[in-house]
């Protein structure tokens, strides 16, 4: 693999840091690397293989040069200077949701969609923390049964939030344990002790962005027949999204069918023996790289009905791995560094 | 309404203590009470109107002269004392899973099947907590539209559980916030920072009893042709069950219309104003008596879905306070006490 200049965008934030990490695990071939953010965040240090870069301010030039730009600085900076970067000839993979539904942006999980790279034109969308470990366990169920319907509810992370709500559920555990006084600033309510249904803001209709994301973005992903309704819930977790998944199916996916298709999935692993209490859960799945599912069962209430509990990384597989993942897809096809 | 004598099983319990909470606030007529548990709990003291009473060790003696007993001591002590009770010539409510499917033994939340009772030959069940917010709920929209269909997730409160996990959950916490190491006991796994899918015990089908409990108790006190698909998930919360619920009625029932069928309902209230960041939450139902519901909305996944967001404090409406409503209900009936 060539070497290439990557530039990181939104290093500080809790995705960005990801990113640096999956980039030095992974040993991605980096011949130059640069740390770009907000004028907020410029001039902090970050260190990349044991090196310290400081964090500079974006502008017209900074893509200069520049062979991939991995973006994870929020929609507004993105939609300001995803087009720049890529106008300056390097591939931008954006983690925000800026151009996840623009039609000429592919939206990109490796495993799920890879031939949506060839229609890539400078940037790539990868999609929100919640769609990307749904549709990874729904992938290969789908090319057995086709899907016609998904009912999931969310049990997210506060890290899917940012660096501030980590600090946040863990000021207010602290409080709480100190039996002092609670006072919210990230979310609405206290988050320690609590669970509510917002996730992103509320839509016209009565839904949260979230749940518009899961649905829409599945269909650009996976296939415009399946229709998915979404409720998105916060929980008092640090990192991991847990989703309790029903689907119907045209053709009948039994329990067994769905364990051996998803343990040959790539990037699933099935931890599924209830006898033994054995089943994903966010801190047992937290820092590590794959979809985990279980609770798979059939669901008598309907013909073909399946229900299963998919647990995942949200700052990994959600979001810094999966851009990576991207990034390396396009390497390897030579849409980088030529 | 003439006074009656009381006895409260398994008094030192979260539920049993809760009892003992709801009968003072109520005034419910008691002339005289008595508190008994097993062996293992005799000897401890409580508090009724501010006089103290000695826990008593059940024997086959401690119900005569009782009109009226809660048992909430589990499902062995029922097994083995509620019939002895009754044969003493007193109204058991159970509270435990012991009766609630026994063709003999009405299953019961006053304002959802209050016909019930008319079937009482000395025990009357109650409903398992996940079970009854949500019937309370589903009923006003039962009515109008019948329900075909209803999938359900929870978001179970420790307390659901016992004292025993509520002082598990607030000592991980501790030793969280101290950086010391965390051993769970009541759990299988650490619950603070975490959630998992498993709620009582496995069944062979590969669902939880809990599970089973919302599918056939639902059945039971709503309606035979309703058919539920459950996944029960305990959540890092002290009290107060969430549940995201879809309904799939035979006639639709548009949101507006299910907000004012809610409202009208007894024991209902609707909080769902999303702009204003308005919706039910474990942290502000906690000590209250009704069941909460927000998050309606059509899901237009299906032609006639419904999606809503239910919460409710599991230890009231879930336990103790649909116990002594039950209880409140068979005195107007001259059940007990003639």
């Amino acid at each position: 693999m060539s070497k290439i200049n990557v530039a990181v965008v939104g290093a500080t934030g809790v995705v960005g840091q990801e990113i640096i990490k999956v980039l030095e695990q992974r040993k991605f071939g980096v011949s130059k690397i640069k740390f770009l953010a907000s004028e907020r965040s410029a001039g902090r240090r970050v260190s990349f293989e044991r090196k310290g870069y400081t964090v500079e301010a974006l502008d017209n030039r900074s893509f200069k040069g520049v062979d991939l730009a991995l973006f994870s600085a929020g929609s507004d900076v993105s939609k300001e200077f995803a087009p720049i970067a890529s106008k300056s000839g390097c591939l931008v993979i954006d983690n925000s949701s800026a151009f996840r539904m623009d039609k000429e942006v592919p939206l990109m999980v490796p495993e799920v969609n890879p031939e949506a790279l060839k229609k890539a034109k400078g940037i790539i969308a990868n999609p929100n923390c919640s769609t990307v470990q749904m549709v990874v366990v729904l992938k290969p169920l789908h090319d057995f049964g086709q899907i016609k319907r998904v009912i999931v509810t969310t049990f997210q992370a506060v890290s899917g939030t940012g660096a501030d709500a980590v600090v946040e559920l863990n000021e207010q555990l602290k409080a709480y344990c100190q039996h002092k006084e609670i006072n919210p600033k990230v979310y609405p309510y206290q988050i320690a002790l609590n669970v509510f249904p917002h996730i992103d803001v509320f839509m016209k209709d009565g839904s949260t962005k979230e749940e518009e994301k899961m649905v829409k973005e599945t269909k650009k992903i996976l296939s415009h027949r399946i229709n998915v309704n979404a409720t998105t819930v916060r929980v008092p977790v640090l990192i991991g999204h847990s989703e309790s998944i029903n689907i119907e199916t045209v053709k009948e996916i039994k329990p067994e069918k769905a364990r051996k298709l998803l343990d040959k999935a790539k990037s699933v692993q099935v931890i599924d023996d209830p006898e033994e209490n054995k089943y994903p859960m966010p801190l047992s799945v937290s820092g590590t790289d794959d979809c985990y599912v279980g609770r798979i069962r059939r669901d008598s209430s309907i013909k073909n009905g399946l229900s299963l509990w998919v647990v995942a990384d949200n700052l990994r597989k959600g979001a810094a791995l999966n851009a990576v993942q991207i990034a390396e897809l396009a390497l390897e096809k030579k849409l980088i560094g030529n």
